[in-house]
């Protein structure tokens, strides 16, 4: 089994260092992988917690030094967990050390840093796949396994709203993702990238132009000036001739995690909400919505887990990622989303920033 | 109580006309008004059919024209319930002839018209009012209650839906309402004038801008070319920097007569749904979402009805919406929502037309 | 039309004397009936608040007496809408004066006079009928449909309850629905009686034993001691061999008029909840619910009305009521539920009253 | 660190074996511990079998001999996740080893099982608790804080169901859960058991008196007779004078996992569904109930994953359940629920099963 060994070594060790950990920790536990993960080391600013976190989350070894992890023989994958300004920069230096590179979303803070990163990854040995986590909800993986085998028609409209309330407080300080310069943009680059790669996704089409505004409702904050937005929305329409509708906000109060999308069809309709992930809701040819459980054996992933209604969490759409993301390395495919598509979600964030209403299309 | 007697005389005896007719022939029943319609004269093209519907719906008598309807000294309310393209004509001549008028939404199917409607409507002697009827839900004037009261604090997004799937078999016929000729535009103006109309009266915001798409998916139907959108999303900006999202639908698979929106506010948010038209959904300061049954007495209009929990149906709108209306007659006011409302809303509805994905002024 | 012609009379002017009057008022503006119905008189105890009523609610006349109602010779119909203590000494004069009678439930407040009424009923010349008007709900009339169909199987399970929170308040006087002397019984007869006619209705199959537990929680209030139960719950054993469990309470705080009912058949299952009626969901062989709106044309009673989506309220209810009632006058057939069938919820009443535990046949 | 590590050997290494290895292996990632698990060694009785398990789920060893297993001195927790045939057996030799014994519910087949292992447990020097593990759903136990604290006042109604569906098929074979010298009992230990103890552990109030009812609807399965109950009912009252109502079946055609309990006190309501487990729904004084997504950092255990909205899965309740059975041990308290309270739930069951409707009190 040595021979199947695969060195991990993971930047960052925050909110999406914690659930990747938990995912690579696990992953083995429930799937059958070409190759066996092993967690060698973790790397983070600080040398204190970087030890503890590698304590507690089961890592073998841990740094202060990126590019030291991205030396080292024992590790293969470089998983890249750090906020968007330092994503082309890690993920680049890994590709070209050969290693294989799983890099969080948005791919990057710029198109310009996110071209560079698809060049860099269509260029490398190693394989690469962006983090769009919520494609492995069990729930939007059999929604878009429906849309591909036609059960649903031709996809006609699209509509997604992803909504949280946590910036509400108007005394919330000037964290990391309410500056530009950190976060690149604010829901829209945090969350609305999510619901873009997801609409995609699950209806099999590109989004080929919007109209879309953004607004910054709480411009001073204990720290400083917002310098991102704090909600976003357009409109548009997609390749396969479906019209889309998007906002994402952090300013929905009671909303926590409200990533929605529904999709309709020639032939039925389907309906998400992650608030309540373990459920898809179907319709067909004008019949009333039907529940779905996600949880039977055959639907994605969920097999692997527990007895029908047994639901999941959010932390498994990470262990499904990598799950996936091991079987690509180890068969020798290429993972999706690729850094191409995570390239082409960027353009369409940075169509909806400067369209102010305008109508622009993504190239 | 003689001398309370108001009489009514109405146009059009199809959807519409039944269900005003049953809100006629109830409304004394339930509310204590200042006035007491008398249900005088129905007109309809067909003889017979006026008649049948006269007999079957409780007016006196019947005429197939509405310009001898008008004429007549017991009709002070002349109830316009024909198609768009007629509301004009008729309403201004009623107008003139010192009626008061309540006309259907959408008030017409062109801006020239609706304009000529508000001026004929200001220089009048009757009142005059457009049948927004959503506005007279319960669980949405609660609503407008609530965010006037400031419950909600400053309404920051407004998001609405009206979602319908009644034409999503290609080979229903081309019914009036597909006609260009005949109904003023498609989606757009036959429900998405009520989620324009309902947002602005909800939110207290007018739209001043949007960006906006349609779309025919089914060009050609049996009896001939669709000449209107199937479907129309817009996104814009409210009079008190609220953002705004619609999209109005008529091939939303499964979805029957889903009229939603949602306000977020800078201290909570509701959330409101037609299909599930007894309930207001309220979060106030990021808690969870409250089911609130708006059938309790203190509730608008519930009062008149029967015990908390114990709902109303979508006849009820339009009950409401005329004791309002003869309230307003009987004590002297100006019925809302006014012509000038009226035009109001078709404005947007022109903007989102020629918008084609630009941005365009509401003036 | 005159000779189809025929007159009503109804006792009662309360909260059923209203919703009833609503539906005669009604029903055939929207339904082709054999008969149709003349409002002539209504009854109460009270001149003037009789009178009042009459004129609100479009009676032609109204007594004092109910013993003079039922002389009159243009009255064919007597609607028995007073508490049950009343229900036997009226309803029996009106069957042996050769009267049609609708009577509200429970039919009577024991047995005994159950046992007359039946009897009278079964010599009568007239028709019979007691109201419980929840089998007229659009969503359950289609529950019964698909279970006579076989569309679920065998019924193995049905699960009733019957939630309200009107009597949460210890301050709320001692109204006549808490003494034992006007209501018979509390949260049982009033609410559970509803409950027991449904589940038999749908299911197809009688109640048979029954062991049964009732409880008063508060015991005073303002004006008395409270003499009926504030809930009662019982499970038991049905015709067809189903469990059945159903409870009744009107201290389910937030819950206002939850009559819910789910059955699970050996193919499939149903679940109906009145606060929001005009939703079934339903499962078949194990896969999710789905939520039908019940108003689409093919649905009971659902076409007379609006289009789909397009809700009824609770009025409407005895509005199909009134009209099977006319239908089985009209047709000479028997209508029902009949006072066979009153009699029989009245014996589940009676057993669940004395079982204290005990499992207690029904005879 | 090392003196604070604890030698965990778990027995079982099926469906419970599973979840308890997934608790085990995460829940020092998660809470800070007083001690820190080993996972030892695992038993099973097919030794190929019980050597995959371990590798898999991250055991050190494995043996096909639980005697052995207890044997070993670095094994201080027994982990009992065997068939209930089984528990009483293992659970008491461990105790008398001097080990902590965690055990699967229902704690034992019989009463007389269970009560020796009290009387085992009353007498250990090890800690020991029955793995009721939804009462760590943070719904739920934020329900029990609530009850606690008097924000629901006097609870004077409980109801609770367990509906499955998985037995559906008449042609699923006679599985060790169907054949009562295995299981003891068919849905009433199995799924029953749950709600006893959830209904208990929320309310305060044990259960005093039932009135009980089984039933098994599919006598005959490949493999021979069923043997158990397919669905057991029953009504009763509590310590606390509130009504209990509970029912439990495999055989609810559409329910997958559907643990439901309602609570109505005399100041509010709580109502709860496993199928969406992140949801606690929230009534106060009449008022509508409101969702509660029990995600929040003050909320029991969430505080310890994922930011708000972010759900947890059924596999977390085993987490949370293992994080306070070493937190008791660590701080030499007594966990909960002790073996006492495993054969309190016992004897209710007993009395459920010998009941046939019949009231039944509870010693």
């Amino acid at each position: 089994m040595t021979d199947r060994t695969i060195g991990v070594g993971m930047v960052g060790y925050a909110f999406m260092g914690r659930v990747h950990s938990q995912a690579w920790r696990n992953v083995t536990a429930f799937f059958d992988l070409p190759v066996t993960p092993a967690m060698r080391v973790i790397c983070g600013r600080s040398e204190k917690a970087a030890e503890a976190a590698a304590a507690r989350m089961g890592w073998a070894g841990f740094t202060t030094d990126w590019r030291e992890l991205i030396r080292r023989d024992d590790v293969q994958i470089v998983d890249v967990c750090t906020p968007g300004d330092s994503h082309a920069e890690i993920a680049i230096a890994a590709l070209e050390a050969g290693k294989h590179v799983l890099c969080e979303k948005p791919l990057a803070n710029t198109v310009a840093e996110a071209e560079r990163m698809a060049e860099a990854a269509a260029l490398a040995t190693g394989r690469s796949m962006v983090g769009f986590n919520y494609r492995r909800v069990p729930a939007l993986a059999l929604a878009r396994r429906m849309v591909a085998a036609g059960e649903l028609g031709e996809i006609r409209h699209v509509r997604a709203v992803y909504l949280q309330d946590w910036i509400m407080d108007p005394e919330l300080p000037l964290v990391w993702r309410l500056r530009k310069d950190k976060a690149g943009s604010g829901a829209l680059g945090d969350i609305g990238a999510h619901i873009i790669d997801v609409a995609q996704f699950v209806s099999g089409q590109d989004i080929v132009g919007v109209s879309g505004l953004t607004e910054t409702f709480i411009k001073e904050r204990p720290g400083g000036r917002v310098t991102v937005d704090d909600a976003a929305l357009f409109i548009g329409r997609m390749s396969g001739g479906a019209t889309a509708s998007f906002e994402a906000t952090r300013l929905a109060g009671g909303r926590k995690n409200a990533l929605r999308i529904e999709l309709n069809g020639s032939l039925g309709s389907l309906s998400f909400d992650f608030e309540a992930m373990n459920e898809l809701w179907v319709s067909k040819g004008g019949g009333g919505f039907t529940r779905v459980l996600v949880t039977e054996p055959e639907h994605p992933y969920a097999g692997a887990w527990w007895p029908p209604g047994h639901g999941l969490g959010y932390e498994h759409t990470f262990t499904h990622e990598i799950k996936d993301f091991l079987e690509a390395i180890g068969n020798g495919t290429d993972p999706s989303p690729s850094f191409a598509d995570g390239l082409r979600v960027q353009r369409v964030l940075e169509a909806v920033e400067r369209s102010d209403g305008a109508y622009t299309e993504i190239l």
